[in-house]
């Protein structure tokens, strides 16, 4: 197949590649011109996306929100209006399931199969091909978008014909993994103020009752100190902000993960909004008076 | 050895039994004396704790809570008056390490050894022996309290030697748990709003980085609409409490565990303080207007 990849960020380069290997001819777009040259050197078409739309046997979309979404289906770019009758748009942006749907609806008058798909699993597995896929839309959108999944996933949940449902099923995700890494922050620090320091936390809490995948993930980075961004505190104002918006659309009120999402607002406001997001430890740190590992000598 | 167990419970009982197995004399004592009754007819000792006491080289609490413990140890009971030098109290009530140091000073002062050793597992594993104990005290005390703790732990985490830091590390896995259940509830809700049945939320999410121990465990209650009590909501005002009580003394701001806590005080208020705790889910249904699996026809 020819696909075109828009977004070659750490997920999308690792998409466009994972294509490349399964054999499929791929043109990459980016803001960056860097990345675009950097793909063309590994293999991929040297092509300008808007002309080569009308090739497209499918567009993967792998941008960062639903605003540079809309610009490159829609607006700006306005691919949408470049493909080919029959071709499949497959979003695997984080973007609300309200979104999702306008977008399929659109696509939809302009004769394209749309397949609502946002992806998880971080960096490493997207240059692995090993993605988690939370996909819904029409079983024709399934059928054309498969090879294209077939090379980027490891697991595909089919989450039926609604599109919506995949990006839904992504908020709830979503709305759990945040709420449990300000869970995580708040417990190892609260463990601080009772004498129970971060590494002897992470001994015995993840035995125990207690654990949730993101705490023996994320609690590390606290233990060590190190906040190298894998998933960045920034991500969470996005991802929650849309679980939220979502709640308020349906009326649906949601204490817990408001919590969380204040807090990873304060991180940001504090400026570590580009640091990994188990940063939201220093919130708490810095309201308690306590020295995380790693901080200050 | 001679032990005592207070509290014949459904934690208790598997305790009383499981020492009994170890091949240990054992007196049980609770304020049901039917409880008493059956224990005396599967083993134990015919004897009145108070009157034993002085013999017991062991005395293992496993009341509801630390008002309960207080009466026991010191008050009304008071049966470490009774006991003789050198035995040790092991208190495996979830108390607030406040409480947990004033009861060992006061020991002290009367030349008993004690454990700060709140349990974990439930009342399966408290009948199998299988226990999880978070343990602190001095090497004396875990000395003369291991004999008991081989035949009730599978394990004993060893935090150290300052009293305290048990029931620290307990409440702070009370914490993330609490607030892993209260967080499953409120988004296998909020997925119902937005097109996600709770069998296919529980399908999904436990493969998902949104998974925790708690929501692999109480999410199926939800979905089976089965809210018979393994842990009641109403053990989450007292486990809560004891978190935010400690974190006000340390003037430690805990929003989320806050958040979470105010979800299961509604729940208690809905009438369901002893059906399972999973049943804080109602909470957010009731407030939403969706009918849960189970929930009328």
């Amino acid at each position: 197949m020819k696909i075109g990849v828009v977004g070659l960020g750490s997920m999308g380069y690792g998409i466009a590649n994972s294509l490349l290997r399964s054999g499929h001819q791929v043109v990459g777009a980016d803001v960056n011109p860097d990345a675009v040259s950097r793909f063309r050197a590994e293999g991929g078409l040297q092509e300008d996306i808007a002309s080569t739309a009308v090739d497209l046997n499918a567009l993967v979309i792998v941008v960062l929100n639903a605003a540079q979404a809309e610009d490159v289906l829609f607006g700006n770019q306005g691919l949408v209006d470049k493909l080919s009758l029959g071709s499949v748009v497959i979003l695997c942006v984080t973007v609300s399931p309200e979104y999702a749907r306008s977008a399929a609806e659109r696509c939809a008058m302009r004769g394209i199969d749309f397949l609502d798909a946002p992806i998880s699993g971080g960096s490493v597995k997207a240059a692995q091909g090993k993605l988690s896929v939370k996909a819904s839309g029409a079983p024709e959108a399934f059928r054309k978008a498969q090879p294209a999944l077939d090379a980027i996933a490891e697991t595909v949940f089919e989450l039926g014909d609604s599109v919506g449902t995949g990006s839904a099923m992504k908020a709830v995700n979503q709305m759990l993994a945040g709420t449990h890494i300000a869970a995580m922050a708040e417990a190892i620090t609260f463990g601080m103020t009772q004498g129970i320091d971060p590494a002897t936390f992470m001994k015995v809490i993840p035995r125990c009752a207690g654990t949730s995948w993101m705490l023996e993930n994320r609690g590390p980075h606290v233990v060590s100190g190190d906040y190298t961004a894998h998933s960045a505190v920034d991500i969470w104002l996005k991802d929650l902000g849309i679980v939220l918006d979502a709640a308020r659309a349906s009326k649906f009120a949601t204490p817990v993960t408001a919590a969380a999402l204040q807090q990873f607002l304060a991180a940001s406001g504090m400026g570590l909004g580009r640091e990994d997001d188990a940063a939201v430890a220093k919130v708490y740190a810095r309201n308690a008076g306590l020295q995380l590992p790693g901080a200050g000598n």
